[in-house]
């Protein structure tokens, strides 16, 4: 097949868009050998032309009218790297009814708005692809559509938030959480309004979009359950430690009985897990499976070049397989409830503070049992003229421990009882004997 | 586009054979979702029809005559999964000279005669695929293929054979080499006769092949040094303890001034390195970019089920990409020098025997120095009427290592010494800021 030129757009060019552009350039070599055609960015949408740019497009590229990128027919891909939700996603939609395939790289879009874009993509006949909206550079999404295409994926564990898992780990060095923020905003880790990162919000996007694809089924961003890491007292750090656990941010969605469970939450992770190994700002995305037991992606989860690598091979994998029919279907074909609250289970870790005297832990073990939870771990240190209950329970339902804890809170007995953390431990199914 | 049936033929029907059709049966839907059709076994070459199986394939599909696979033109796709270099190579190549695309599950016949079958392959226009050759259902040839396109991945590190990590982690548990292996065959993780994967021969030709896909440079089996772990004595496993490391079968492939050096070696890996934290029977592969950092794929390397759900992936990939020049070329388009035997460095540990008396340790520091190799870190102990000396070096030529241990072995003071093994400790490309 002769090398033909394909014109490309982009939509944005910031520090990604100018990095695809510089990768394409750079790389036009590797990109013909691997597709049979060299790519080249024709234009590409900007507010201001005039801004200096570090790696400026040549003449005649930058445009403030996406009208010169969606009415050009001879523009067959379009790469999104602008941000945001609008009016980022009715320029993609306009792409993708006029038949062009776009790449995106823009969680909250895809989260947010991921049902319209596929019936769009669908309707016309073209593909959209979001690689790099998830953990940048690595390839967790190709890799579920295209390699697992015959595991039936029931669970996906991640570290997908390089901030906080940063954090954490500092957290566990020693600093408060302030000192550990400030450390990760002085290196570039954190943007200087943290909220997104630290609030849960940002990996909760990423774990809508995991589970779509995981389990074929429409997970919004609404889906999912998401809590911080801004409430980790260094009281908890130290208890982890105590337990040989470390804290970490944790994404995870499971099916249970035909529903989704979705959520991202602090949890502690047995110190032997895989997850408590991924090293600072690093993520790491674990999918478990029916034929492939378990198979673990790690990597940075951010930057530039990282996130314009996996534009770059979306785009390339585009160009080949247009007009074959692969993966030219949503990947959610399939309409699943989400799991009700409190229906959820999962061990857990709470802390308690308790008056030092005899009967407390009674007291507190009877409320527990009342609700069928049971105590797997335990460790009482004296605090003040109190004591410090840390309590680790074997598997229980959500919903029974939450009514548990409330039953605790409201005894003499109680000063007051710290929010509940999954806690992560056996590696599912991991059974290592050869099929 | 309308799903057609696609007619697919088998070469072997042992245990990934089965599992092939097993899977193609229960996931028919999920494939025809993905690629637009349905992959159907019309033919099955064994050397028994009649023998018992456990996934029997409809009567009419078991053959003895490979003929009827190569010269049935409606047959469009082959999946060689019958293991062995000879009759298998002469059947691959008539299969892709006929237009057939390949999957293949073998690592022997890739490393060994890559050169003739990719030939074949773009001579007639056809895809070879193998991601079943390389670690099972770790899809790390598809991601540097396709996800990595536009990165050059300068070095790979791997763990690519579960049997001897297992060994070695037993090992680490206090078990000799004979126990350890023994009870590796126990659970059925290493064959009656281990040779292959002990020796590193099988480690090895995963090697060759990763090292042609990232390097784009044809590495043959013959152009991998290689040792296996049966000489690991538990001293060494000892002091590598003691130097707060584990001691692994590590795949090594890099770039060196524009040569290739690829190896597999035991090794001492520093225990916070991800390597170190593979469990047992577990593989991981670690590529080292310009644009990604660094990547690592883990999971298991091996097993009936995992192998035929790489297997079947690559039927997927071959079916959405067929006719549009995607991975068409020979992944190897140039040819690059392998680096000269003593050319690589690396830090290296070994172990010498010596009278334990004043000045033996000068006269061995003396012969180092004289080759430029410098002490990183030294361990000492009483043993016997002498003393035990493991030995950490700096980044040192292993040609001069080599030559240094000579000299060191002639010495009077010194009774005996080990072979060298290198050093796995920092993580290469991993800096963390931003790009």
């Amino acid at each position: 097949m002769a090398s033909v030129d394909v014109p490309v757009a982009l939509l944005g060019y910031g520090t990604v868009g100018a990095a695809v552009t510089r990768l394409l350039t750079e790389s036009a070599d590797d990109i013909e050998r691997a597709t049979g055609h060299r790519l080249r960015v024709v234009k590409a949408l900007v507010r201001d032309p005039g801004k200096e740019r570090d790696y400026p497009p040549p003449g005649g590229v930058l445009t403030t009218d996406v009208g010169e990128i969606l009415d050009d027919p001879s523009i067959a891909v379009v790469a999104e790297v602008m941000g945001g939700v609008d009016p980022t996603g009715g320029y993609v939609l306009d792409a993708l009814r006029g038949g062009k395939h776009v790449v995106t790289a823009n969680k909250q879009l895809v989260a947010r708005r991921g049902d319209e874009l596929f019936e769009a993509a669908s309707g016309a006949g073209v593909q959209l692809r979001f690689e790099a909206s998830v953990c940048a550079a690595i390839p967790v999404i190709k890799v579920l559509r295209e390699s697992l295409v015959v595991t039936n994926v029931h669970r996906v564990l991640g570290i997908v938030n390089g901030t906080t898992n940063f954090v954490l780990t500092e957290m566990e060095a020693g600093k408060s959480y302030a000192e550990a923020l400030a450390e990760a905003q002085a290196r570039g880790y954190a943007e200087a309004d943290p909220t997104d990162d630290v609030s849960g919000a940002d990996a909760a996007a990423k774990m809508a979009i995991l589970a779509t694809v995981a389990f074929n089924t429409r997970v919004r961003l609404d889906d999912v359950t998401y809590r911080g890491i801004a409430e980790i007292d260094p009281l908890d750090v130290a208890a982890a430690r105590e337990l040989d656990m470390v804290i970490r941010l944790v994404g995870t969605a499971r099916l249970v009985d035909g529903a989704f469970d979705v959520r991202v939450s602090p949890a502690l992770v047995d110190k032997q897990h895989p997850l408590a190994k991924v090293d600072g700002a690093f993520n790491a995305v674990m999918l478990q499976g029916d034929a492939i037991r378990e198979i673990t992606l790690e990597g940075p989860g951010a930057g530039g070049t990282e996130t314009a690598s996996a534009v770059i091979a979306d785009m390339a994998s585009v160009i080949g397989t247009m007009g074959t029919g692969f993966l030219q279907n949503d990947a959610a074909w399939r309409a699943l409830p989400r799991l009700e609250e409190g229906a959820s289970s999962s061990p857990f870790y709470f802390r308690l503070s308790v008056e030092d005297r005899p009967g407390a832990l009674a007291r507190v073990a009877e409320e527990l049992a009342r609700r069928e939870i049971s105590i797997a771990r335990l460790l009482q240190h004296a605090n003040g003229n109190g004591a410090a209950l840390h309590v680790v329970t074997h598997e229980a339902r959500s919903g029974s421990l939450t009514a548990a804890l409330e039953a605790l809170g409201a005894l003499a007995e109680v000063h007051r009882c710290s929010l509940p953390l999954p806690v992560v431990s056996e590696r599912g199914v991991v059974e290592l004997g050869w099929a």
